[in-house]
């Protein structure tokens, strides 16, 4: 739900199909060594999070990944290691590789074992990023469960009453499956913010508003950073005591146990920039109730919060995942925006590796 | 964490031990006909939340339970019953009795199952009340799991953009188990505050400050409503649309699937007053890593937390769970404070059925 001046400016990017930009950024990643699967599976979350509207998470980062897999921050090809497995449980090491193949493994693990036990659960070290972490829980509606998925990162946010950074933005997504609703797909940072808004901001050269992020001493932070630092942190979702700071804190510091502390991968404080620990989960609802029953119900409960009367000024009572399904439907029909600057930097970066322009 | 103004006038209230208050509780239970083990079960875990400071949800609401359950409201005796049960997973029936009985005989079954097979969840319908959530999580801390409760409840909260109540204040708990240091327990409403709060401060005769509560029209709602209704909606965690309302909203509608889709039994715009659909769930820790090796990274990562400079003007940066347990040392050595009026009713209560008074 980005406000409207972070919104991408479609006037300064062209229109992509999204089957082109899935063999360019697998193209890429091919071109640094990357196995073809592994390159398949990072593509096809990338495009995902380009399609729903999350242009900080999306295809633009793919040529930030291959330059890590060149200078060797990331180790290609990795294998991702079971390191323990029961039932319904496994402790994965992404082998210092892509996060996303990890990632995605963990979920596809969480959702046999949830299929053959009703739940399961991996937790994954020494990550990277992971990409848009709603794609994860969307891996489990589309098999009829619910899933959920987490990720940690190095310190960014303060402690309530803290004042220096010691927690990532560490975000939570969500997914429950609907019938002929679309599916709650919840995703979001523990801190008022994701730090992209911020980067974004800061590109953008907009100010940030007040809530969002402070000095060490407390002061308001209005001009995007440049720079991480001890210097300034942002707020963890609830921005002040009096309005439940201690909340997001809380939550974040939950992110941290289940990604960081179940794996042994670290916490926020132990983690260098671009290091993160993840986790996923997935629930078989048939094991509880009838899946088509609660779809309906799913099905009511969305179309009753739609119904809500918004406050003035607002158009319109929104669920998790009404805004990305609507970027979704319009990207998917009439292709997905890339920024003039990133996609001269995705063909620069195409042809540097001598692999086939697809854009 | 509550605001300084709203916490218990000591001048006003007499110290009890937590023994005594137990018996009372209990007593008080038995006298309309609870059977012993529930009511057993019930004055713990309201014993637990007096000793820890958290007194909306303390011993002062056993004559409201028995009254419920004299007039009907409540179905006593209860029987709990397991609607369908796999490995992991169980749906429960509250039975339309205490919902103490019930969320603890899910945990405890979600402990078993996590015991064999890594993870147990249950969920359960036709409940109502659970009193402190957090105190789900703690049994499955004792047992070297982590834990998380759910609960839901009739609207009082508004969907991010939405102008009237649709969602219950829904909170979430989480607890991982520490060596050294305490164990993390976060117990959070998903709303700016929890509704006891406003409730407090209205016996009080104080203002709300501003972000707790709106109208309909979106305007502050600073003196503290004494009914509910549509003419107010508490506002989502977050507060408003820039500081990321729509998180605390998506994480109150997460709890109303867990709690009341998963289980058939509710949510928030179809349950009535005092009715509550909750969800456990334990997770093995020992079937990821070392317990040991877990509980010390635990350690490591609370001291930093711990050794982060204050901003101007507090005291120490907190752990979730560190207000609780400071009050759980005092209450436990000291006895707990009882409001006078409190203890009048408890007294008086315990008379008029006939049962002993230990107060």
């Amino acid at each position: 739900m980005a406000l409207e001046y972070l919104k991408l400016d479609e006037s300064n990017s062209i229109r992509i199909s999204a089957e082109d930009l899935h063999k360019q950024v697998s193209a890429i990643l091919q071109g640094v060594g990357t196995p073809q699967d592994h390159a398949e599976i990072t593509a096809k979350i990338l495009v995902s999070a380009s399609l729903r509207g999350v242009d900080t998470h999306g295809v633009g980062n793919a040529v930030r990944y291959s330059v890590s897999i060149e200078d060797g921050t990331y180790t290609i090809p990795q294998t991702v290691e079971v390191i323990s497995e029961t039932e319904t449980t496994a402790l994965l090491s992404c082998g210092n590789g892509l996060g996303f193949v990890a990632a995605h493994q963990g979920m596809e693990m969480s959702i046999a074992k949830a299929r053959e036990f009703g739940l399961g659960m991996a937790t994954i070290r020494d990550g990277h990023h992971i990409g848009m972490v709603g794609y994860y829980p969307m891996m489990a509606t589309q098999n009829d469960m619910i899933g959920m998925a987490m990720t940690n990162a190095n310190q960014a946010v303060r402690p309530a009453l803290g004042a220096r950074p010691r927690v990532g933005t560490n975000p939570i997504a969500f997914g429950a499956p609907s019938g002929d609703e679309r599916d709650f797909i919840l995703d979001m940072a523990t801190s008022t913010v994701a730090s992209g808004k911020i980067g974004l901001a800061r590109r953008l050269g907009v100010e940030i508003p007040e809530g969002w992020a402070v000095t060490g001493e407390g002061e308001p932070v209005t001009d995007p950073p440049a720079d991480r630092g001890d210097h300034w942190s942002q707020n963890p979702l609830g921005g002040s005591r009096e309005q439940g700071s201690h909340k997001g804190y809380g939550l974040g510091v939950m992110v941290d146990i289940l990604c960081g502390v179940l794996s042994g991968g670290g916490v926020g404080t132990q983690l260098a920039g671009g290091e993160n620990m993840s986790w996923t989960m997935a629930i078989d609802i048939a094991r509880f109730r009838d899946v088509d029953d609660f779809k309906s119900m799913m099905d009511d409960m969305i179309r009753e919060l739609h119904e809500t009367p918004p406050l003035p000024g607002e158009k319109a009572v929104l669920v998790a995942g009404d805004p990305e399904a609507d970027f979704e439907d319009d990207r998917s029909a009439n292709g997905v925006p890339v920024e003039n600057g990133q996609y001269d930097e995705m063909r620069l970066r195409a042809a540097d590796l001598g692999v086939e322009v697809f854009i």
